[in-house]
């Protein structure tokens, strides 16, 4: 659904000589910045109405310095006032890592969670995944 | 069990003025670092016979810079050839993140998993968090 | 004569709202790769045969997240065993970064400086920046 | 004048089975955090009135993992509105790594520069390294 390339930087490899485990962290949150966009167009970064409740991340194979890994992010699922995103990592053909993260539409001034509006809801979904099994197109 | 201090470093917060979620993920590798020293004690690191096949981190509240941070670590499962790390960070006398790490004994040569041995799996259990429900002692 | 673009990415932000300054030598790194390619095409990144002795980032102007970052790199020297890269990074038509690093042929079997052959001497030589004073084209 | 220690993280070392080279810039910011506290003594980190103007480092030596680092930090100079800090970063009993960074008083309100008061000058200058020659004390 939502798709980024990112190329491997010298210093994200660790003493193992691969992609250090971390670095798939900050990959995926840098594969939600399209969503992040639909809640925050135009807006500066801090303003943004998101917070992370939780990630998950599988480490699926090693990932090596050298060739370019491609993100493929999708919605998997649509909640009250959360959402959560699905992450793929992929190189050479090869599925490397997997993931989830959980974000809740906050109000930074109140410092609480917010009810998804119908148009936000209508936007996360039109990005769904159709399932949860299979890789994501 | 194990018991670790960090402080917040000025380059690990974000434009949201807060500690950013992805150094939670460091900072969580460097809480297992003694774990690591059961299986590697006066190795090399990259000899390290442990792979990373998964995390998860819960964020439970906002972690400030200014205020250190004490990170509690313990077993929270021991399988045939791979284990679960649970973790906790506090800061302030607040829990800000708790988290979850299954490693994989592994050998590099033959790049298989491999059973944990009796003595392995003797130092592993006297770190066993007694109850997933309290936080760690 | 090296042309990178970089997207600066959530985490790099710190709580000044800007990207960080450290950020900068992790891109600097980054756009030295061609170069890196030219001593070591083809082999493990860790069989290149540089290290870097020294680095220098001057931080003209804020470099803020929402906008790409272009990087232009030259050669600056080129000496006996080592030879000096110029860096640059521009975003919204302005420079806002600049900097070089000395980086020395190393040969890691013998742990010494080694000479540049005439044939990485003519490659490294191609891309010197004409003029120190004039931006890199 | 100022000393710290810092271990070296697994996710800091890179390819070459050493701490990457970026990493050493980070630990230099935190180890001039004591004198940013004397810019901003219990107030919020993004109000501090400090700007980073350059960076030099020089890298004397491989760092490794497994082994605490000790960084000196002393004040080299003390200008109209800017001063420079003095770097020094040792690793069993050996000079690793050196560097000085750039600091000037910065007023984010109006945007500029401004002058060291007497009272900050004479906290900075208490701290200044009595010879640049030789390491810092």
């Amino acid at each position: 659904m939502f798709s980024a390339t990112v190329k491997p930087r010298f210093y994200e490899t660790d003493a193992f000589r691969h992609v250090n485990n971390i670095v798939v962290a900050g990959w995926f949150e840098t594969a939600r910045e399209p969503i992040f966009n639909i809640f925050n167009d135009g807006g500066e970064a801090y303003e943004l109405p998101l917070i992370l409740a939780k990630i998950e991340i599988n480490y699926v194979a090693q990932i090596y310095y050298g060739h370019e890994v491609t993100l493929k992010t999708a919605i998997e699922h649509v909640g009250n006032s959360s959402f959560i995103v699905r992450h793929e990592a992929w190189q050479q053909g090869k599925l490397v890592a997997t993931g989830t993260a959980v974000q809740v539409h906050f109000d930074h001034n109140t410092q609480k969670s917010q009810p998804l509006s119908d148009s936000l809801r209508a936007e996360l979904t039109a990005h769904l995944a159709s399932d949860p099994e299979t890789p994501i197109q």
